[in-house]
């Protein structure tokens, strides 16, 4: 029996194969973006991985079904696994806001699903650091996004010369499409053309463009030549007075493809222009309105940042650390006899918090040694003798080799002096 | 819009509401979960949330599609989003087994769904710990996993007076099954009629059992006169070497619903008998062989502990931590000239590692000082002055009141002092 297509299975570390992904890198990302959302003072929330599908067809229209893992449940009702983690965020802020101070400051690492078909091989499910700011319009908030987004990348050991945030304004664009009489009803339009400019050809985008009322030479000339606009200046002020200048960029060649930004939008990418963007985000002050059906309105922004291309960056600019198990000792056991008191003294250990294995079946002390080794396990312990005076142990360093007798008493005190893992 | 009935929000403390669920119990349970799965030196592995449909027939028989969240996805595949993560487990363990040295021993967190149509108001969804070893028969392995399972109870301070674990043997009632002459086709019904005992009523129970060929008076002697079976023997002396004695009990009246154990089961349960059981499992020797079509035989045994339960018990015992935020520190601002410098502040703060949040917008240090405590912050910490020779900082312990003057310099050596989070 298989897994489904697109998805992931997450096997400890060594991986036997190349086609299945690594619970401990998995988790090493995790906690990595879960403690740098913690320094920025962000506190965890989550939500139902199943929602109604009105709840994503709201945000982004009936286009989205496409694209969605959605289904009719027993009870009637259409549902879709969630694809992104914002309606759920705007959903549940809306119903509970008034017991929040404001600004509240969430973040989430959900796991997010897509159903398209057309896309063989290609991934249907990934995990996302989300990160938002809600209840501030305040460029500052903007700027704290911004700098959370460095210093988590930062923090996997990448620096200027593996990223850049790229930092652009849905507003700029809107004035230059108002400025160069663009057709009002079609400005979406307009911010999709400007978003795939990069892919698409030069002749297609100039007809998309025109289309629009919007001359394409203009377009490219604003690219090139454009100052940062008045919304963004005091972001890179802010940002500047943190030291993370040299991390941004503005460019407003960034436009992010969502309907539903209203401000800042940046993306962050790898500077070798290898991979798809690692992260992207923006300013979203009217989604909370929406979603509440207007009972509540709140401004916000936020970020999302997937495992999958982080993972990928990470493993291409050798940033991923050996993992190995967390295991401390192992205590092998040799004589059937002191099967008895070596369980006695696994329990005493492991009670002193110490990640500790032993062998289920007593054995040769090679056999077992062999295995503490493989676990990763940086001591061992046996037990010999017994007769009037009792068992003592004996402890062996498997890094320096280095061994000693002691009694079974010493044993904690002991093995506190290995390094903790 | 309003989320699916039987679906949790997990929301950050204090909650703003009886009808959500805490975020922060969630981690905390899970943090728990983890520590101790790793004391006893398992790894973490994860699948995915949906698989085939087929995978969990092939288990449990097609009456198991009743319970389930199943539909068809659009490439017309039968899936269905897990009910258990045993199935997965085993598909898992098939298709990489060999690149691992047995025992396996391995845990996970995964969020499983049962759709019940009959049952409104009861969760849909429940996180839940599975431990499992994999490749070994000898009972050292059962005692390891109920071991574990009594110590992660312990670790949330649940004591012998709040739990137990009732220990049991598949095959010792299949013995008395055999030498009372049930009918050897109808084995299963005969499981589960003595799993209902305690629900059913006797004459119903009693009707159930004849039909089977087996007389109830028998049943209940049984059930009050054996004792510990040849197979749980072994498992209780390893116990009793770990000193876990204390917390286990035989008890045939525990035999488990699932039609796939082989041989030990267990449950553990609260001692007041006010919740279902808090966790269960028990050896399932055939089913690695059965997921994998024959290819791969190896024996296996495990359990799962769920969050629902187990946060119930623990909120009801009292036994959970009050939630606070990580929050180390706070930054006021009340000069706007002194805006640049603070965020230089609060950058190098968090570069240290700490946990740090700030006020956007420049304002009243009363307002800021209260801002900080609710957000449960050990210190504040804001700038003065300036000139010639530039502002200094104020640190003030918000537990004790005492407030110092230092150097923006000598700032992260003073809050070190601060106790940990």
């Amino acid at each position: 029996m298989e897994r489904l297509p697109g998805f992931r299975d997450f096997y400890p570390e060594p991986l036997p194969h190349t086609d299945v992904w690594s619970a401990d890198a998995r988790s090493y990302i995790f906690s990595k973006w879960r403690q740098m959302a913690m320094r920025y003072g962000f506190r965890e929330y989550d939500g139902p991985p199943l929602e109604s599908l009105e709840l994503f067809t709201t945000k982004s229209g009936a286009e989205i079904v496409a694209q969605l893992y959605n289904f009719q449940d027993k009870g009637g009702r259409e549902v879709a696994l969630r694809p992104e983690m914002t309606p759920t965020l705007a959903r549940m802020v809306a119903a509970h806001e008034r017991n929040y101070k404001k600004p509240i400051k969430w973040f989430a690492i959900p796991q997010l699903f897509r159903y398209e078909r057309q896309q063989k091989g290609r991934l249907r499910e990934h995990f996302q650091f989300n990160a938002d700011i809600i209840g501030e319009s305040s460029p500052a908030a903007d700027a704290e996004i911004i700098a959370l987004l460095v210093d988590t990348l930062r923090s996997f050991g990448l620096g200027t010369e593996d990223f850049q945030v790229r930092l652009s304004s849905r507003q700029a664009w809107a004035e230059f499409y108002k400025l160069h009489k663009g057709d009002p009803s079609r400005e979406y339009e307009f911010y999709q053309a400007v978003d795939k400019l990069e892919r698409e050809s030069p002749e297609n985008t100039r007809k998309k463009l025109e289309s629009l009322g919007v001359s394409y030479d203009e377009v490219t000339a604003f690219l090139q030549t454009a100052k940062p606009s008045a919304d963004l200046a005091p972001i890179l002020e802010n940002l500047s007075a943190r030291g993370l200048m040299e991390f941004v960029k503005v460019d407003f060649a960034v436009i992010r493809g969502l309907a539903y930004y209203t401000g800042v939008v940046f993306e962050a990418f790898d500077r070798k222009g290898e991979f798809r963007a690692i992260a992207g985000g923006g300013r979203y002050d009217n989604l909370v309105r929406v979603i509440s059906g207007g009972k509540v309105n709140l401004p916000a922004l936020g970020f999302g940042m997937g495992d999958v291309v982080l993972f990928e960056l990470l493993r291409a600019r050798q940033k991923l650390p050996v993992f190995k198990s967390s295991l401390n000792g192992y205590c092998a056991i040799e004589d059937e006899k002191l099967y008895g008191p070596s369980l006695s003294l696994v329990q005493q250990l492991r009670d002193a918090g110490l990640h500790v294995d032993y062998s289920f079946i007593p054995g040769k002390l090679d056999k077992q040694l062999k295995r503490a080794l493989e676990l990763g396990a940086s001591w061992i312990v046996w037990l010999e003798g017994g007769g009037e005076t009792g068992p003592t142990a004996k402890l062996r360093n498997l890094h320096t080799r280095e061994e000693r007798r002691l009694p079974i008493s010493g044993i904690i005190e002991a093995v506190k002096e290995f390094p903790d893992k």
